[in-house]
């Protein structure tokens, strides 16, 4: 990733994009949010101020350091659950890119105790064990208000992460980590896909999952990005 | 609420732009209704002519009293069901707004014995016990014709309620309120998302609802606001 | 209806935009269709000729006799199924317009013995007992084309409508009657919601129907029409 | 199909509408394809470079050997699975296209054993008996990558179609093949639905499938197309 055609600016042009494909794909309502890391300055992160994804232009975007506190706030009203981001890019070196997402197609498994986990090929990043589920009651007990807004309660979120590539948030959506935005947004379509087909096939029997050997296969290529861009394309210029 | 900004025509242009986004997410086919109480005269409130929400324009918005009963009808129709609003805004002073909705998720809760109450974080307001089912029988009994269309009836809805935010309505639908227009369309449609969520959770097991001190937690600010109008206008432009 | 403003035009004006509104909401996909009698003959109908509902105009709308046969041919290919509101029409004096359609939702309760019959009160015209179906194994046996393109099956499908709106067909779809174009779109449209809410309802419970005095309630009006008509003209108006 | 009109050109044309009119139909994500058969050349094949479906030009058509090798490559990615579209074309002498999809409603078929044939007359092609399922743990054991990326897995997929038109492949998708790409690209939207009806049947009681005689019943007439045509050049039209 580290060539000379990765700068800050083309990652954060491709979190743009990501922030749109994402709203248009219907993996984030008006809540969700998307993180990149910075290029020049590891530790830090850019993301969205507070703004429905749907939205997000160049001016939105905001630095954030390590401690998922801003660089230059200048009055921007931020996201409150910036530390999903921050603490699980600090956690992960081989993660560039995190997605925080409501999909409400992943939530029902974040709620019940059916396994979620890599079912079709295009989500084999999901693993061939079940996808953890993090309770914020338990690092808050059960007086907590559902969300991770602190230091703290991102670090515990990080740790149920550990090595993976999603883990579930219950009653609240999921965390998606990859190596770049592309990846991020791919992986979170195809984990919103996945629950969908896994709803369906719970209900006709005992599904066949992906073994380890299968999940282990390389990860697919970017070959929707072109397709998602024109389509959010397309529905800018509708606007016009 | 009680600012300078807030004016009974600043509180009509959301209920406009309300009627336009309900329509265009699904909560509201041609049928259901979004009322807002007036500021001058707190008895009163104001919703369209009877009219599908998608189309309703400021010519169309009526002044109502504390009877439902129109202050100036002009010969306009009227919706039928105006009585689900005057009664719950009559009998709630903390209810700005009102929201009659048939959504599709929701109905399957109205008619069977499965509870419905908070699963995910944005729904918060639904409550940790089941929401209250309004029978209209238990008002007419048998013969009844299934709409709330008198003073009576909607006065026994508003008693269901109670303090809640939403009620359901067997066979029916909804009555959804909140302090603001944006609030009201808010819980509409997470509501909707909640029972999405739950009638997939309930075919894979028991689900873990949110506790009471979670729904507790302040209200999820109006973030998608901005979006929905924004894919309202989109939409009304490609008409031109 | 039999007033100076219901000329075999405005019926025929009604019929192009009803097939443009069901194609739009999914009622009807390539193949199904829709008939209006005629006023001045009423033992003759009116139907397009054998084209996508979503396309037909002015031109494809072709005259039938009483026997389904075309008055004036003039090589147009036709609906091989148009047997089906001839019969229906010839059966029923108080229906002036039919819709076939394969509606999705409606399919799996023409597989299955659930019980297909009125559980939201915009669809009360389904009646307080489940909806008849026709199999046409009961007429031609197991050897058969599994469409009704004769007046015999016609009739025989007539015959099970008996005095019902709708009538479902296995494996095929399902036949509306109605007292003019737009009753008979609402009722298609309605039937299509009653099937998704009922099918989402079977799964977590038993669903407490509409009893005998609900669905004699008077039919709904038509209050979506002007919304419906306004969202087919914008997806025309798109195409320019 | 062999007459004066049916060119190589005119083959080429329908591909690209069918692979526009797959993804505007949700049959195709960014991942599959759709091949047509020389006529010249009955031995070759064209189908896409490596390019999302919903994007495809005149100027990404490649020409495929027997072998599934490119005929003139000129350093154009290739799709890693046209293994599937050459075996099945080459065992197939019968078929002109096939159509590979990831549908997200077939997908749940494809791992339980839930049996998955014709429940609805449209998709009668599918026949009276459970679709054959490709397991490439069959051929190559558990250490296996998912895909059909070798003549070899190719050839084995091709097997386990037999005479069929459409099998399904565990965690994966399908292969769909046809007399044409008109018919191939019917009978993809086809199975998805009766998937979607399936799905809701099975969970209402046990089905009545489509009999022998009646999937024996002729194709339907390709009365969809001009109308799909319509939608994906509308689509287009709006990103001028």
């Amino acid at each position: 990733m580290n060539d000379d055609s990765d700068t800050d600016e083309s990652r954060i042009a491709d979190l743009i994009v990501g922030n749109h494909i994402l709203a248009n794909q219907g993996v984030l309502d008006g809540f969700g949010h998307v993180s990149v890391r910075s290029v020049t300055n590891p530790r830090h992160f850019y993301m969205a101020r507070s703004r429905a994804p749907g939205l997000v232009n160049r001016d939105d975007i905001m630095e954030f350091d390590e401690r998922s506190e801003p660089v230059d706030q200048r009055g921007r009203k931020m996201y409150g659950e910036r530390y999903i981001h921050g603490e699980i890019l600090a956690a992960r070196p081989d993660v560039q890119s995190v997605v925080h997402s409501h999909s409400p197609d992943v939530l029902p498994f974040t709620v019940t105790k059916a396994p979620f986990q890599a079912l079709i090929h295009m989500a084999a990043f999901l693993g061939s064990t079940p996808a953890p589920v993090f309770d914020i009651r338990d690092v808050l007990g059960d007086d907590n208000k559902m969300l991770v807004t602190t230091n703290q309660t991102g670090a515990a979120l990080a740790k149920v992460l550990g090595t993976r590539s999603v883990a579930l948030m219950r009653g609240h959506g999921m965390a998606v980590a990859a190596a770049d935005v592309k990846f991020a947004v791919l992986r979170a379509i195809y984990t919103q896909r996945n629950a969908r087909v896994e709803a369906l096939a719970l209900g006709m029997g005992e599904p066949v999952f992906l073994n380890a050997y299968e999940v282990d296969r390389i990860d697919p290529v970017d070959r929707p990005w072109e397709e998602w861009t024109d389509q959010v394309a397309r529905a800018s210029d509708r606007s016009l």
